[in-house]
């Protein structure tokens, strides 16, 4: 691309994360035979063997961007950084095997403070059987800045992908939404209390689930177990990391479909209605654009319907439709709203 | 480990990155079986098939740290980030097969500027016949942070491991050494004129293989290549990141050896040589300690020898000998110094 005297400077912002990613991605092509599906999914697939392919994903967590140290136990951090990874895994229906951790320190971080990151990194490993395989280590001028890759596995016919929803399929989510952004809101209004008058105490009574969310998500390998148990392989997956609308749009752009969903269907938790209240947020806005929930979403065939509808860990949503009537939301009353994909956009945000 | 008021804070500095890295790694167990390698080597090592293995590996680039935007273009890093893995995956006699990228920028840089860096990404997988299949990106608050990881496959009989060289083993290195070293000092000379004086114009009149040396460094596919085409497996390799000393540090410590290596059969180009004297620094040091070289540091039994002797891509600089003779050096004129790993070291240099 030529950039003319005519043409403004282009600033990032403009295109958001997801944007950027297809802009500069675009022009590559792929050449190797094993890679069966690049860019675009919630991990790369590979042919590992005949049977089996490898799932490879990445994420970058950076502070001050995606963490906040005030708030953060370094510990929770480790622990964290490699959940949004296995989701990742999961979301393509695979077993998580290893990851690579690579972060850059300034010198402001003790060697106890990184044995902190790592204690957590190390439980998480422990925890989800995956091995600590590599990684590099580097100074930083400011800041923590955490690079987690893992790797996992799959049977080639079991890959779940984003892209096969069908017209009918049953929307499902699993957990509920909306209580790691609620969560969030706590910690960052308590920071506020806390600089503006560092003698007080944090309010964080009877908040404990929320600030877990938040702190400590879980990556739900036993929804994947749960599927494999019920013998339903879902048409589509994608773990929500950016909040359930950004979730259902990749999801319908990349099966060229649109979906229907119900307010009074989603699912939220009790306590984080009442925060969200409390917060003057609507629980619906939090449910759909809070981002961080890691729970996964997925549609099944509705024939499936019947060995999965008494399952207290998942909850149907909505359904699919054709790509023509569009992203809808169904709210308590009735009226129908397109749904926006706010999302987090890091970027953006900046 | 606990902390007591008896014990001052520990400095990252003082572990120094190897270090750090072994004593933050040290109580991670493995538990997959397809896991042959973890971390210690160029790459790990992951069972993929009955034959093959997958080799997994990744880099951290940092603006400040390891790269400095102001003589730095933005294309040679993209195309530089993606050497360094592929540097990796050929020490271990693998085949690269696809990468990762993830970036964080901050907002001073433009569309444009991302798409340059890009660019040299996509040279880098088009030459090398690798895959972009995915990563991550963000907004960072200052600098450019480069996360990339690369995978590849050998066959699991093929791999070569740092922990394989035998007593009276020989020892090869591929190109010649010190040269990125001398081009970064050239490099850095003429920021410091410039930033003296904006109107100066840069001296770089007949340093082409110097500046491109340490600007676009080429992973040594083509040596991997002569190996196969000579059908000699090395018994130990390793690339030259991080200096010469330092790697034959590994290699050594990994294989539980010593080694002998002359100073005059290193292999110094003479532009190398003349600059380095013109900076007053001993074209030797350059070689041993320079790093970023990405030349390939390999062992071979002495049975291969008559294969490989008048291949002038490659130069025997000494051998293996046992441990408890320790790492030496002879001199040009007969001295034996013992071989300091000072290398590169990130922590240390900040």
């Amino acid at each position: 691309m030529s950039k003319t005297e005519d043409q403004p400077r282009k600033e990032l912002q403009e295109l958001g994360e997801f944007g950027l990613i297809d802009h500069l991605t675009r022009n590559f092509k792929t050449v190797q035979h094993s890679t069966l599906k690049g860019v675009g999914d919630d991990a790369a697939v590979i042919t590992a063997s005949e049977e089996e392919v490898l799932l490879l994903t990445t994420d970058l967590l950076i502070e001050g961007i995606h963490f906040d140290l005030m708030y953060v136990p370094l510990r929770h951090l480790g622990y964290k950084a490699v959940m949004v990874n296995l989701s990742d895994i999961y979301a393509m229906n695979g077993t998580p095997r290893q990851i690579t951790v690579s972060i850059a320190i300034s010198n402001r971080f003790s060697l106890e403070a990184v044995e902190e990151l790592y204690a957590g990194i190390r439980l998480a490993c422990s925890r989800y059987g995956v091995d600590l395989v590599g990684g590099d280590t580097s100074s930083s001028h400011a800041g923590l800045y955490l690079s987690v890759t893992a790797t996992g596995t799959a049977l080639k016919e079991e890959v779940v992908y984003r892209h096969g929803a069908q017209e009918n399929d049953l929307i499902f989510v699993s957990g509920d939404l909306g209580s790691a952004y609620v969560g969030l809101l706590l910690l960052e209004r308590e920071k506020k209390v806390f600089e503006a008058n560092p003698d007080m105490q944090p309010d964080f009574e009877n908040v404990d689930y929320l600030l877990e969310r938040q702190l400590k998500p879980e990556a739900r390998r036993d929804i994947i177990e749960l599927l494999k148990e019920l013998n339903i392989t879902p048409t589509s997956m994608i773990d929500i990391s950016d909040g359930l609308a950004s979730e259902l749009h990749h999801i319908c752009k990349q099966s060229n479909k649109g979906c229907t969903i119900y307010e009074d269907k989603l699912p939220i938790d009790p306590l984080t209605f009442e925060h969200a209240v409390a917060f003057s947020i609507d629980p619906t806005t939090a449910a759909m654009n809070g981002g961080e929930d890691y729970e996964l979403l997925f549609t099944i065939s509705q024939k499936d319907y019947d060995k999965i509808k008494e399952r207290l860990e998942v909850t149907p949503i909505g359904h699919i439709t054709d790509a023509a009537s569009g992203l809808q939301l169904i709210s308590k009353k009735g009226v129908v709203y397109p749904i926006q994909a706010q999302g987090w956009n890091h970027l953006k945000n900046n």
